[in-house]
């Protein structure tokens, strides 16, 4: 590997930064806390927002788009949500600049100030529900089920490309029920949405959860989400589902008339996944040759590079090689071939390996007498020949062991840093010697969360949905517990 | 059609926003000039943009994300760039709010004020070549060849739905090459990207040519055009794409090693298209009894509406039905078949003809009976009844058959609305009576180009590619001319 390029152990931090930027993902704007998402990295979005669209339409949701701003006083109107939200944010004070009379570049024009402020969307929830009043009579008009792709601002003073940014891109569902349980039904199923992506395309597996009072999202009654562990031993909230009650039903005033006839205020949920993903996906999987792509989300599942001497041997060479290419392509496999003949095949092996392209086919003259190609695989880094003729077959089925190698690596490392602890000593230990999620009893209040959170840094990730009946003593109070909740230090 | 719907006779511009509104496409927000795209009218972009994003993939795009906020002071890089674009905008100053003190809600926090104000984006050039800079040496790392899907905002006065709003959607390509005849090429290459997305899709019919000096994109050295026609003889620009010479290279230092060993400034183009469009589509085919859709850009290509009084008769009906839901998905046709039994046929056909479905199809038992189904066509509103098994067939031939019969009926219309005119009387007497496209001669000058404007609204809305050299006498100031320039009002 490059010697400027730092291995996870030397320092995970400077090694994801790396990844980030030399793999072409992301770099930092002129913006503060603004990131801009290069195209490969942004591929890679595009590839995730094309599997969850179709999994949103599949559960019937439709998209639709609301409003960048939100009048300030929206936020006024749910006391919690203004708490967690209307703080840190982007606000909108004017809307025309003018030539500076002394003539240095252009200034805030004070006769165009707003009278009201807008704040640039944190979330959408206030917008919307002041949108969904006009929408919704009576009982025939629910469900609303609907999604939004959208980029949000919050004004957050420590940022990191892709885990925690200013302005991020996200997508928002917002949807509007009849009853309680419909509500709720809707928050866990998206809850299962989000899992079956994180496992299924992402390759990462995923506790499924509920949130603490504490860290419940502002405005809900119930914050579900998906938690999942990076390498360094830290957790990471991979998406949330939040069931709202009619907190925003009633401080928007959206009422229906029921079947029977009277009138109720409208259940609510929300629920949504960032261009953090984009983040978690490095952070999982990758090593300390660089990035490593499940093949479901690479924005290039093989890359075919020739190999050759003389101009000769190019022309020979390459023709195999755009044939390769048209029988992978056959077999609906995102494919390259990088015949460039400004750069030499060892620099392509390096640059498609740091990329975490899943697979790499090197075809050289040889090969071509032979009817053989070169295969190499990303997770493993192990090299194979195999014919030609059989490459469409062969390459199809290694993405797919390639997509269930990384899901069980994960798995299994999950597996080995989750550790339970029964003793404060042994909490502390766990979380500064390994990391990891830590299966401990808690007396269920605020005070205790807060000082292990000030003692230790770990924060409650969730409360499993799969909870264990299990009595026990909080491992902080020792107070009576009824069940482990899982703790980690997080991104 | 509803009593309270206006016609195109009635009142144009109360029955583009009554179409709007009650086909559900989008409506005002709480938002001055802010609309909501709803899920209805958001598919329909969905479509333009699913259509438009792999013609800019074939030809060799790829998409990124750049910052929703540019620092102030970049706006005064570009001299021309300034005046167009840094005036009518939202101004971010502040980055937090907090509780009134005396209760009232919250307030901005002026302890947390911006030391340079950020622009929320009119458009992306300078934020991107600033980007670009570090992304640019050598020739080799040209062409950069990248799009971006993002929403803009420019503080308009007035406003109408997706003609002309504060916030819109948009894509903006935004390229650099080596040479200025490369940059020329790729502007050239995209006008017609966007041609062809226009009479493909659309089924709108479009002039292509360059705008005058006075109309061209502040920043640009040449700005080329797609102009349509809209059923009230008013023009619409529905795509630009614009031929930046070095001017931003130069603004944001964008220099290259060539091949020659020389350092050069890079050449860009920069190009999009908007949500205008689905307001360019929606006036260029609806009706009097609603939106009219061409068959490629409809969520909903043909409804499904069964017949029936008895619950015996429902249950009958929707079993062949839903067989020929079936049958119409296996020919790639996306279908509704509206089963709701709260609702009544006739209804369903106003709602259906209402958002412009293309095709109806009505199933009732004696249907069932005979092994028939009635076809509704949304354009002209002919009805036949065909063999239900040949409907798979009919129904793809149809859409055909719509999409380019739509095309035909627009093009006809802009032919019949395209004069010459050869005196300033009969100028402006076509531009009063009928509207239309305009044939005019014209001096070259600014000046005139103005004048005609502030006495008749008119502005050239291009120099047409295909121009015809022909000597003439300028239509308003009577000097010499080379060929015909097209006139029009224009939204």
């Amino acid at each position: 590997m490059a010697k400027d390029f730092s291995t996870r152990e030397e320092n995970y931090s400077k090694w994801y930064n790396d990844i980030v930027q030399r793999a072409g993902l992301a770099e930092s704007s002129a913006v503060r806390g603004c990131m801009v998402i290069k195209p490969y990295g942004y591929a890679i979005w595009e590839k995730m927002q094309a599997a969850l669209d179709k999994m949103f339409k599949d559960t019937g949701h439709s998209n639709a788009y609301f409003p960048l701003f939100i009048p300030k006083s929206f936020f006024s109107r749910e006391a919690d949500h203004v708490e967690g939200f209307a703080k840190e944010c982007a606000v909108v004070t004017h809307y025309r600049l003018k030539n500076d009379p002394s003539g240095k570049g252009i200034v805030v024009d004070d006769t165009a100030k707003l009278e009201e402020e807008l704040v640039i969307r944190p979330t959408s929830e206030t917008i919307i529900w002041d949108t969904y009043r006009q929408w919704v009579q009576s009982y025939r008009d629910l469900p609303i089920l609907i999604n939004q792709w959208a980029n949000v601002v919050r004004w957050e003073m420590r940022t990191r490309m892709f885990l925690r940014t200013a302005e991020f891109l996200w997508q928002e569902g917002h949807t509007a029920h009849a009853t309680r349980e419909e509500a709720l039904e809707e928050t866990y199923r998206m809850l299962d949405v989000y899992t079956r992506f994180a496992e299924k395309f992402m390759a990462i597996p995923v506790l499924q959860g509920s949130k603490s009072e504490n860290e419940r999202f502002a405005g809900a009654m119930e914050t579900l989400c998906i938690e999942a562990l990076m390498q360094d031993g830290k957790a990471l909230q991979a998406g949330t589902s939040h069931f709202l009650g009619q907190n925003f039903a009633k401080a928007f005033d959206v009422k229906f008339a029921s079947k029977e006839g009277t009138l109720e205020y409208v259940w609510a949920t929300s629920w949504g996944v960032s261009t953090r993903l984009v983040g978690a996906l490095i952070m999982a999987h990758s090593d300390d040759h660089g990035l490593v792509l499940p093949p479901k989300l690479a924005p290039i599942q093989a890359v075919i590079v020739p190999i050759y001497k003389t101009r000769k041997e190019y022309d020979v060479v390459c023709e195999k090689a755009r044939g390769l290419k048209h029988e992978l392509e056959q077999h609906n496999i995102l494919v390259k071939l990088d015949d460039r003949d400004t750069h030499k095949p060892g620099w392509k092996f390096n640059e498609y390996e740091f990329k975490g392209v899943p697979v790499r086919l090197a075809i050289g003259p040889r090969d071509v007498e032979k009817g053989t190609v070169e295969l190499a695989r990303r997770d493993t880094l192990k090299k194979q020949v195999i014919p030609l003729k059989d490459a469409g077959a062969v390459v199809t089925a290694l993405l797919d062991e390639i997509q269930d190698g990384l899901y069980q690596r994960a798995l299994s490392f999950r597996e080995k840093n989750t550790r339970k602890a029964d003793t404060w000593e042994s909490f502390k230990k766990i979380l500064d010697e390994k990391g990891g999620f830590i299966l401990a009893h808690w007396d269920g209040t605020a005070e205790t969360e807060e000082k292990i959170k000030d003692e230790t840094k770990a924060t409650i990730r969730c409360i499993p949905l799969e909870k264990n009946k299990e009595a026990g003593r909080c491992v902080y109070s020792g107070k009576p517990s009824e069940g482990r909740v899982v703790f980690a230090r997080a991104y």
